[in-house]
């Protein structure tokens, strides 16, 4: 490697537009022709569409089209990791039974906004209601109104993943100290800035979807498939993804609708998402309840770790579907040892807004329900909860480390991160009536998606490669393109910093293209899962290793000395010790590209292109502590401090992974605190939503670590995902802390002043 | 190979969208916001420039920029084959001495084309007029005006080829018969259908250039040079080229101005070629002279052949200078041995616009000299021309076979290509008045362009390598790319043959992606010197074989069976003989892109890249018959009957052969009777082009054999050019054979009427 780019802060060179207001997003984007869509959605949370009158609609002032259910039969989307068993497989685009409110019901589409949504107000539909079916634990009482009435259930997916129940029990049969507790995670939507928005165009037999989203070669794929075009001729531009924390990972129906408006008026078709449609319209997650035990010996030593993990799927499995609850039963072990450890995973279809990914993909979940538990273990047995999980760690000596749920853990030191942790935090101490407390929460991270094992193990099949080309061009600028994407997380610059230095030039040298999938390189899966640099990054840190080698082989026959006695320094390859022999890059490039004065048996030109499939996940860990103020008279909570500890092996930027780290502690503190989409016992979900803004989040101090990981070329981790793994838990952790007297019942997110409030204050459960 | 399609005559894909009025001309975009250039251009021949006012056309309606000779200074662009010690190596966009009629001043950029032309004409330029030099005989006259003064001629590179002077003069000193005639090419148009058009833009940091073109990499290479961009930072993009015959092949000086429009604007800038500066501002060719001088024993023995070749350059080497004259001395020996053959090459400039590349390349002036010479070598010995042609020519069993100008030929069966046409030659019959004659001419053409022993040798470093891409995407679609172009040459189907047949998927699956620098490899020639099909097809040949050898290998893994058991039918992969047992190419396809169950090591997805680079040209070969009457009351011909045996290897399409062929051979008739740019003596071009129609060109009897390269994978040879080699020769042979009396002096192009009548009716010189 030449320079030191990587390991470097160096500025965001995606900011140079962002911030000067020349982000490139759909939302700004104006065609020739083009028209624009608005999606009818059903105000019902449950019924028979009985009738339908898009007449009036069509005949409207400027209205080009109107799409309804008929317009649109048998057009359905894939699940694309559905659970065992699991009894539906497709949704569709539209459907003549309502299931939550925002389903969507029709699609007009006119020459302006305006009039799209006066005629949409034209479209009539006649519904005959049925009974909604509201939070996952009413739907699957035997009693509960069913959503598909010849599945004889609303379940549609069950499974268990790790040791059987039963060999948990056994194990927990003769601890000193088994804690069980029902947890409830409140409904959150990953809410990025920018909403979901699309323009479509169909001209000389090809689709072109313009979009917000973090997967364009996913969004092609399905799209290619849902209107039986090729895969060719169907292409994606991504060019600016305003966040999407894995709400932007797939196509929606509403989005497909537009594309098929494309198809059907020849005309760009543009839509983005309503603000009031929008906690209906992208889907939410983390909805799910566990029931978790805990049981530990007397020594302090964890026996078993069981949980009943009961997913909120909403109204159909959509796009991941059961997904995120598998990863909540996979990655329940975190850094800790257990005898057993085992779930049962089930996925129940409620009438509301289907769910789906956010970052963290049910870790956040996980780790509350462990660092819960073990938090509710450490009181009742009376040992400080950091040296309870300092007792039970999983130490460096023991990886790489297998969980009873197949997670095979590849590096890192966890009680190293605890312990540094710890010695960071400042109790805040201000006298003013408040209840104080503070949590700690620790976390393994799968990230870097590979094949995995725990998903193959209970079926699901998961993991892909990415691959990065690297060119040199004839002029010796250097273009990279990846197939993951920009989501606002930095990854143009940080694929910048691997090519630069593993070519040796300049970063300015280097252009990173990213998010068309004419240009880029195929990648099935997209910027999810904390993997778009651990394995583009990865492939790109190989390619770019290959390119260098080729240009020193070129120069090495052109001067007649060894490739190993070369060296690049501004932009030359010169004999090390003797700069005066001397080949410009330019010179190189250019002789490279014209297929002259080569080495025997090279390919022309300099361009490598590498595939990197990662064996497995490579796993980062946190730990992480949160203080807080409880007002006992409202309920209120302040996080007064924040500390938190991440090892994502080698980092590439390390501004941008302090940046990641705080942004989604931030949601973590939002889900813990105030984030919830509620819904009415009649299925009618709430119209605000509360996000964090800086008067809720402090300074969050951030300190990382590095350990280097052995599957990635590069040795780098994701870190997209980790700061929302432990943040939730650590707030509830210092919740209870300071509210030792209800603690047991601290098991629910949001902990809304309303919800600490009505908690009665008495202790509830004598500690066993 | 699973299909057929090579060698069968699939209908071209390319015409659904051109007969149906769908082509994807650059002349009819409309960008938003986009500006006309309209180039204000010199009508004088040579002249120094003393004043200049723009001032007027500046202010005038709708008028955006005015481009003049101080706003582009230093701007130049480079002669890419220049010839050894050639006086000039680059050439200004705008320069303030004039030297040919139709030289760009200025360009006008205003909102709509009248606007552009009428504040062109606001546009004042004071000339200090000086005295035009046309005509390259006159030219190299020591007393001619001079265009560069300080070069002290006008003689810009003068070089020798072969054997030298003296040693051919040696060998003709005891020979029996000297033929020594001094042949005059008329200045051709490459004429395409389509005139050239550009419209350029400006954004984000990249200039995006939609043009005309049959060199898309070319062209962006010299534009981001000229303007000091990087490379990646310059798109080209040629989605339909309507003809390029070698005029299209380099960026423009009015094209390039274009360009800088765009850039000082911001905004798009469409411009067009004008009918009546077609003649003017698009590169001409063949203008030269040629003294050939054959030796021939008296057995009629082929001894020596020499050249002097003097090639006019117009006002300044231009893009490829004097490579066409090179090309004609390199290639002058054509399929006969001689035990010297030599040449000089002089390029010189005139006050005439700057001479180019035109199908064929020099070889059809190489060609009429020596086939003309050996004409009359044949008459003045009394033996009939194509037994004298059958006793001097190559046998295959001297192949390969290099010449004394270092032309190494690799294949072919010159004498049964002869004997093939003589055999189909019907003489026509009538009793008009008019004087019939025949006349047969026979060429070896350089094709498929690899490192050219023969530029090598004169130091003109020339060659380069093509790469194809094919990639069966995870529906088992196939996707098609490569750095060569369309220009109605049918290339989009071509290659869509190799790559069906080679893969094994039907013809419908392949799509082909041309012409656009950002999604295809690169190509530092592109479609130029016969050689898209031999070095890209050659390329794909490779990559689209290797593509199929994954496809078997992963289905082999899955099926459990040796991969030689298995067949490609119905895109399903099965195994011979028992096909049941399969896999769907989509199944496979969609594993390999998933990185799902392949074999070990085996890298994901399914994209195959391959890098061809010929090792030397791969030469084709035709002779040509020419069946011609001529009215000696007025001096016009008429082509009765044309026959033609051509050899280009394995031949792709029939049907796009043929067809190419016969296009080709109607520009040689033009050549021969019509085509002619000529010049007043005081530099003024004329206004008219006479090209052929269907009434100047008859029925043309196209016979092909194959006889594959063993260079190319594929075996296939060059087509393009093939049909311009020879045809001018067999019509100037047959109207040489219809006057015998003035055979002698039939010697120059365009025959027409009023130069045939003109020629003196007597014999002018006794047989030797």
């Amino acid at each position: 490697m030449g320079n030191a780019y990587v390991g470097s802060p160096v500025p965001r060179r995606e900011d140079a537009r962002l911030l000067a207001g020349r982000g490139r997003f759909v939302g700004g984007l104006r065609l020739p022709d083009m028209v624009h869509a608005y999606v009818v959605r059903s105000p019902v949370a449950h019924a028979r569409v009985t009738g339908y009158d898009l007449s009036a609609a069509r005949a409207a002032d400027g209205v080009v089209d109107v799409i309804g259910v008929r317009d649109a039969s048998d057009l359905r989307l894939p699940c694309v990791s559905p659970g065992p068993g699991q009894r539906e497989l497709s949704y569709p685009l539209l459907d003549d039974v309502v299931r939550y409110v925002g389903q969507p019901l029709a699609v007009v589409v006119a020459g302006t906004p305006a009039a799209a949504r006066d005629a949409a107000d034209l479209v009539t539909v006649d519904y005959d209601e049925l009974p909604p079916a509201i939070g996952v634990e009413h739907a699957v009482d035997p009693d509960a109104p069913r959503l598909y009435p010849d599945w004889g259930t609303n379940v549609a997916t069950d499974f268990e993943v790790g040791d059987p129940r039963g060999d948990c029990a056994a194990a927990a049969h003769d601890a000193a100290h088994v804690v069980d507790m029902t947890f409830r995670f409140g409904r959150a939507s990953p809410y990025p800035l920018e909403p979901r928005a699309i323009v479509a165009s169909y001209a000389e037999e090809t689709l072109t979807i313009r979009a917000s989203t973090q997967a364009p070669h996913h969004v092609r794929d399905h799209a290619a498939d849902l209107f039986g075009l090729r895969y060719d001729r169907v292409r994606v531009i991504s060019r600016e993804t305003g966040g999407g924390f894995g709400a932007k990972e797939h196509l929606y129906p509403d989005e497909a609708l537009v594309c098929l408006a494309a198809i059907r008026t020849g005309r760009p078709v543009r839509w983005s998402e309503e603000p009031a449609d929008r906690l209906v319209a992208t889907l939410p997650a983390r909805a799910a309840v566990h029931r978790g035990i805990l049981a530990m010996d007397a020594d302090g030593r964890f026996v078993a770790l069981y949980a009943d993990v009961l997913a909120d799927l909403g109204a159909h499995p959509a796009n991941c579907g059961i997904a995120p609850a598998a990863v909540s039963a996979t990655m329940l072990p975190g850094p800790y040892r257990f005898d057993r450890v085992g779930a049962r995973v089930r996925g129940a279809v409620t009438t509301s807004t289907p769910t789906g990914s956010y970052r963290g993909f049910g870790q956040p979940e996980a780790a509350w329900t462990r660092e819960r538990l073990i938090d509710e273990a450490a009181r009742r047995a009376g040992i400080d909860p950091v040296e309870l999980r300092l007792r039970n760690m999983i130490g460096p000596d023991e990886l790489p480390y297998t969980t009873r749920t197949w997670q095979d853990y590849d590096s890192g030191d966890y009680p190293r991160v605890l312990r540094t942790l710890r010695d960071s935090v400042v109790a805040p101490h201000r006298d003013d009536g408040r209840r104080r407390g503070i949590g700690f929460a620790c976390h393994v991270e799968t990230t870097g998606m590979g094949p995995s094992m725990g998903m193959k193990a209970i079926g699901i099949q998961a993991g892909g490669f990415e691959t990065a080309v690297v060119q040199m061009e004839p002029d010796a600028s250097v273009v990279v393109s990846a197939g993951v994407v920009g989501i606002g997380q930095g990854i143009e610059t940080a694929l910048a910093q691997i090519a630069a230095d593993h070519v040796g030039v300049a970063l300015d040298d280097v252009r990173v293209v990213l998010g068309d999938t004419t240009t880029t390189p195929y990648s099935s899966i997209g910027s999810i899962a904390s993997r778009a640099l651990a394995v583009s990054g990865g492939a790109l840190t190989r390619a770019a290793a290959q390119l260098r080698t080729r240009i020193l082989e070129i120069a090495g026959h052109q001067l007649e000395v060894d490739p190993a006695d070369l060296e690049i320094v501004d932009s030359t390859v010169r004999v090390k010790g003797t700069p005066q022999v001397a080949r410009t890059l330019r010179e190189i490039a250019t002789a490279a590209w014209r297929g002259w004065d080569l080495p025997d048996g090279s390919t022309p030109g300099l361009l490598e292109r590498v595939s990197y499939e990662p064996v497995a996940y490579t796993y980062a860990c946190g730990a992480h502590a949160a203080a807080v103020a409880v007002d006992p008279a409202t309920g209120a909570v302040e996080v007064e401090g924040y500390w938190l500890v991440n090892d994502s092996g080698v980092l590439v930027n390390p501004a941008i992974v302090a940046g990641q780290l705080r942004g989604a502690v931030a949601q973590g503190i939002g889900m813990a605190l105030f984030e919830e989409i509620g819904y009415t016992p009649d299925g009618q979900p709430n119209a605000s939503y509360d996000l964090p803004t800086t008067r809720e989040v402090p300074d969050i101090n951030v300190t990382t670590l590095e350990t280097p990981s052995p599957r990635t070329p590069g040795g780098m981790k994701g870190v997209g995902e980790g700061g929302t793994v432990s943040s939730t838990a650590a707030v509830g952790n210092a919740v209870a802390a300071a509210l030792p007297e209800i603690a047991d019942r601290i098991t629910d997110t949001p902990m809304t002043p309303y919800a600490l409030w009505r908690l009665p204050r008495h202790a509830s459960s004598p500690g066993q």
